[in-house]
């Protein structure tokens, strides 16, 4: 079995002033390869610190996955200390070069003397492509064998070049066997301890596949890891697990893996032709967001109202100046005549509305902050709603909200399909 | 000054099922009261591993400070690692002994042999009381006055042992006087390398305080760092180093430490008396969630209209049909009919409005996958367009176009202000 280290190279992350989560991904992706990670370190933007952290590196392990420390700035001292630890010398890598040169003539930008010194790299070393910014990644080799490979920082560059680059240089150099395959399902509006006494007898006796369950406020995550030596003889093992996992779960589960909340929405409303809208106060313009974040959104959404001014909501939305008045901008009233104002200005199939005090302040005794009404219309019937006070500083009520809010829209399209296919 | 390393110790954090944040606190804590972090790791719960790190860490620094591994299925290894880098023995410790027992007596509950065995600890040690948990912790020291002092990993528990325990045992002991005070500057829409280019006499002949930049797309930041034996001289020697970098960064400075982008519109357009609108396509209502973020974002915001279907854009923003047909929803001309739908519908005095493709289909050879349309209408005068490109898969491209909306936003609320200052 291979054995690596991971050091983030940074004084930002070392300080203190980023919290680091790269090293805990690449961690996550070089065990699902089996791949033993022996130890983590991080350092600053120190040479010499970084030479000797990559020496003793390459003592313990096979070799060291470094993240950070590649931006214009910076690069120099990375590289020196990566070419001191495996005995090589800097040398100018001319296809980096040109894919630099490229770059910064599509975005019409011009070149200076820092951007050419990322084109030089350790000598006979690898060079990892990264497609979404400039400073390429690389392997650099030393003579025995052993190893250190260099990643960007940025997780959104980072992510790619790991899992298309170097994992799939890593695994035949490695011959590595077995490895950890994970499914997971995702659930929405179902409480942990509701879905541990659905689950706890396969909790308890289940070892290979085995199951975890990972809360995210209304999202629970149950995991299912199994331990094999192909996917394919993994996801057999998972699969009648994955199974009876998501009849248990019922109109909760909405997805696995990638699937996002957001996303199975999408989907089922497009599978059903059905549209949507929102009518949005205290969220912003969140949900809608969060929909249109879903490759496909069109083929279901049709668009929103974020109605944040009082006379943007009678205006836009048609809702009544007497109930503003009577009930307030934060009342069911209010939920309901959003909804139906959305309903019929974005002439959608369905509609979410939602209306609260998100804070710091305009909370009293009977409307504390953190109270939001929700109210949903399905078709033209009858608008359901739903009164939720949720915890936190302004940013934690935003984003539960969110959430519950596309919590309420998966579990009431799905209970409707549920019911359809005779499921109960 | 004293240098230390951070050592987090626990096969979750080493895996990446948990994401460190304990050293990040630690980190921040020392280097306020003068400690040099010269490097942080993570180690799985293996004493042999453990024991190589800390007597490598006690070669490099003064001492090692450890988080996690006192619980009480993992502390024995993590005790005889320690008492191993140090060459002491572990001794029954009789008041930590007692402070369990009176523990367990209080809950009411039953003390097992693992309980008694946390009251072992290297011999000589100085014992850190833990009020909010069972495991104490402690600070073993090597003949030559080196040390490794262990906390637990739990945050409730480690936080207030490392300032009420710890740094009052580190600092009279090290003599700490001086430590790090930092200001960070945010700027918007300069190119890190541009900046890089306005600043690099500073950023090579100062040493303190000194600079760093820090870039996250379209925003970069500007740290200045001085080492000083109080807040006060350290806030004074920062100043007029600040004040030259805002000089220098002109309109794109937008605000210091805690300050968001969103923040600094919505506080700037609150001051002048003007009010906010936008019209979203392709960012789907993420311009307004950023700006309903802003605790009192009402003094400004007014609400958006998402126009995500086309005959929502001609509907609820009156873009003429026309102009659809003729350019197409992304263009110059859709988006300029976007934001004057939107000044007349939601009645602010700026508007700004998006539409854009972020894929992952619908791009062709004119109109390519992460092209964006920006609409800017400010009071009743021309409507300024600008178009950009951005990289990326979806999320990049939705996120980056939501930054360069904000930042596109301040840049004009800005300019205005610092022409009517008589600024250039």
């Amino acid at each position: 079995m291979a054995s690596v280290e991971i050091v983030t190279i940074g004084t930002e992350i070392l300080l203190g002033h980023l919290v680091d989560t790269n090293s805990a991904h690449v961690a996550r992706v070089l065990a699902d390869h089996g791949v033993d990670v022996y130890a983590k370190h991080s350092v600053g933007d120190n040479a010499d610190r970084l030479a000797v952290m990559l020496t003793g590196a390459l003592e313990r392990a096979d070799g060291a996955i470094t993240t950070g420390g590649l931006g214009p700035t910076v690069d120099d001292l990375t590289k020196d200390a990566v070419a001191r630890a495996v005995g090589k010398k800097l040398v100018l890598h001319e296809p980096s070069l040109r894919a630099i040169e490229e770059r910064f003539r599509s975005f019409g930008r011009t070149m200076t003397e820092n951007n050419r010194r990322q084109a030089y790299l350790p000598q006979g070393c690898i060079v990892l492509d990264n497609p979404h910014g400039t400073a390429p990644g690389f392997v650099a080799l030393r003579d025995d064998g052993r190893f250190v490979a260099c990643m960007p920082g940025v997780p959104r560059e980072m992510k790619p070049m790991l899992e298309e680059r170097l994992v799939p240089w890593l695994v035949p150099r490695f011959g590595l066997r077995e490895a950890i395959y994970t499914k997971t399902l995702h659930t929405v509006g179902i409480g942990e301890s509701d879905l541990d006494r659905r689950i706890e007898d396969l909790f308890r006796t289940l070892e290979n596949p085995k199951i975890a369950v990972l809360a995210h406020g209304f999202r629970v995550d149950v995991k299912v890891m199994a331990k094999a030596d192909s996917r394919e003889r993994a996801e057999a093992m998972i699969a009648p697990v994955a199974a009876e996992l998501r009849t248990r779960i019922g109109s909760g589960y909405y997805g696995d893996d990638e699937t996002t909340l957001a996303g199975a929405i999408v989907r089922r409303l497009a599978e059903r032709g059905l549209t949507l809208a929102t009518a949005e106060s205290c969220t912003g313009g969140a949900v809608a967001d969060a929909i249109v974040g879903v490759a496909g959104a069109s083929a279901a959404f049709r668009g929103a109202v974020v109605a944040y001014a009082d006379d943007v909501k009678t205006g836009l939305l048609n809702v009544p100046e007497l109930t503003l008045e009577n009930t307030g901008a934060v009342s069911e009233e209010t939920a309901v005549a959003m909804a139906r104002g959305a309903r019929q200005r974005l002439g959608a199939d369905v509609v979410l509305a939602t209306t609260g005090i998100a804070g710091p302040s305009g909370g009293t005794q009977e409307k504390p902050v953190g109270l939001v009404w929700f109210a949903l219309a399905f078709g033209a019937g009858e608008i359901e709603t739903r009164r939720l006070t949720f915890p936190g500083n302004r940013a934690d009520i935003r984003e539960r909200a969110t959430v519950a809010a596309l919590g309420l829209l998966w579990r009431r399209i799905e209970r409707d399909v549920l019911a359809q296919t005779g499921v109960p």
